[in-house]
């Protein structure tokens, strides 16, 4: 970036908002409308655009530091249950093993919703207890599967927004397109496949270590990673409470995310369907009419796209509208386009504010 | 629709897709690229654009038929749960009244993943056919509760579409925003309205009907509707399990759908300020050359909403690059705009294939 000044003495001073206006208005002339004259010429590959993107990731990482913090709230929360359920647990009554590990298991039990029922609260201050406790770890649980969907639908921008300004070569967007495809379902699988694991090694664990028959096994593992708890069946040894402790709350996170993933999938399907089926109705004049923004007469490729874009309800006329103001402040020179002068021009006035 | 030709004797030409080539192909030099020649002039009221967006909502309808269909699985889940429970009843056991109604209690118990264990299943058929039921039926339920988001994604949609098409006042489009702005917390306070009227009726009915002490039936409220079901408490008379049919379904649904809105509160909230973020960040040269769709070296008003809209990661290339392939298709005679004349000579090649 050293040579940009070398390389790109009119931008130089077109791009530096500090410059003092009398210097560069000058200048503005030169760029006018010259129609003729594309911008890339213009402007060296150093401009494209890294640091750009980095504003942009930084701008939607600071709206969400998601992930990180539902674990510290797990961490927390568990801690809170621990202590309170501890500090109570001579109103709870059922089959027992260790203090500390049974207030970890039972808190496990109950924010999962899980809910077997081998050890209840026994006198009011503990049921109230179990209440703030479910409502509240209920409501940590959806955190942590919808901080995880976001993650996902933030990660999908961000691969998007590196395609846009990395490469602007079809070929590569095309992979790029590809890898997103798959991305989806590949994630369906994975969370399937630990899913599964997850099944075996509760199944496997409860047969050997809590000696169950294998189809109580199997039945106290579908009735806990569903939450179903009915509680014939549950952890009874320290042994089996302490597996439980890691297991229950991984299983019943896994199988709410295999949910999410087949939504995800199914929403993925549909959204593409919609594209299609707006992409093969044909285009006619009321469509030219609907989609000429600058009222030219004609419509251009960025009128048209955006005209689509609305019909496949992936835009609507808020999110336009609210861009459409700030081009017209923008627009200073009233052409009814945006020239690097305009850009000067509105840069002299953020200095001069 | 009976005067159109008469009013647009030019147009009715060119919107017939059945005009012969040749008896429309002279037109299309009159047209040609006519800037100075708004389309609004050969365009009457009338095409604006009822038939266009009831055609855009079937498209929609027809990918999500959801709620209804939703309601007539959940009846055939039902029917076909309390036949197989009936049929194992005397595979189950604990406290019982009616055949029929236990069958339909459990199934609901089971489904919504309470499992109070009041009922348990006591035989390998039994608990294979409850593993079988509590996954089909969670799935059930998370199909209700997203195909309930789903539909409101939509109604957005068709808002937005009909906001589109029928008016194009900005005042107007305001006022829409406006009910946009508030139904998704209009839509939180409701739910949460009646979830508390249900917590409420709930634990009324249990303090009177099953005669729990209030705190106990506030606990067992609790632990129903967050589907923990201990188990220590439940419905244990006919009249409570009749009740419990109906209030378990209605209120853990009704949950559900309370994080769901908070939720989307939440995504809208952040959308909100990152839709802000991007308007207020400066816009640059780099962003112009970016933006500059048709690379004439000037941003219009539309190359300048689609760069923005791509910042807030509204869309993406991969939107763009497909329609970008249709427009390039539709403008037939290569000009960089679509005017009545491409649409015309497209709508020739339509007839032709």
């Amino acid at each position: 970036m050293a040579n940009e000044s070398a390389k790109v003495p009119l931008l130089a001073g077109l791009r530096d908002p500090s410059t003092p206006i009398n210097q560069v208005v000058p200048q503005r002339r030169r760029f006018g409308h010259s129609k003729s004259l594309p911008l890339t010429e213009y402007i060296p590959p150093e401009f494209e655009d890294h640091s750009q993107l980095a504003g942009s990731k930084s701008l939607r990482d600071n709206l969400h530091p998601n992930l990180k913090r539902v674990l510290i709230f797990l961490v927390l929360y568990l801690a809170a249950g621990t202590i309170c359920f501890y500090l109570v647990r001579d109103h709870i009554k059922g089959l027992k093993t260790n203090g500390i590990l049974d207030s970890v298991y039972f808190c496990i039990v109950t924010m999962t919703t899980v809910g077997y029922g081998d050890l209840v609260p026994d006198s009011t201050p503990s049921k109230l207890l179990a209440c703030v406790f479910v409502f509240s770890g209920m409501a940590l649980i959806c955190l942590a599967l919808s901080s995880a969907a976001d993650y996902l639908v933030e990660k999908q921008e961000f691969l998007l927004v590196r395609a846009l300004h990395i490469n602007q070569k079809v070929g590569e967007l095309d992979i790029l397109k590809e890898i997103e495809t798959n991305r989806v379902r590949y994630k369906c699988f994975m969370v399937l496949s630990a899913l599964v694991v997850l099944i075996v090694a509760g199944t496997a664990f409860l047969a050997t270590v809590e000696k169950l028959d294998l189809i109580d096994a199997f039945y106290c593992v579908c009735s806990t990673i569903t939450t179903l708890g009915y509680g014939d069946k549950s952890f009874s040894t320290a042994a089996g409470r302490i597996f439980a402790i890691f297991w229950i709350l991984t299983s019943t996170i896994c199988l709410g995310q295999l949910f999410f993933c087949i939504a995800e999938v199914n929403t993925e399907i549909r959204q593409r369907a919609l594209v299609k089926l707006v992409l093969a109705k044909k285009v006619t004049n009321v469509d030219l009419e609907a989609a000429d923004i600058d009222d030219d007469g004609v419509v251009g490729a960025a009128e048209f796209i955006i005209h689509r874009l609305k019909e496949m309800g992936k835009i609507c006329q808020e999110d336009i509208t609210a861009i459409m103001e700030q081009f017209e402040d923008l627009d200073v020179d009233q052409s009814g386009t945006l020239s690097p002068s305009d850009i000067l021009l509105a840069q002299s006035s953020y200095t001069g504010n």
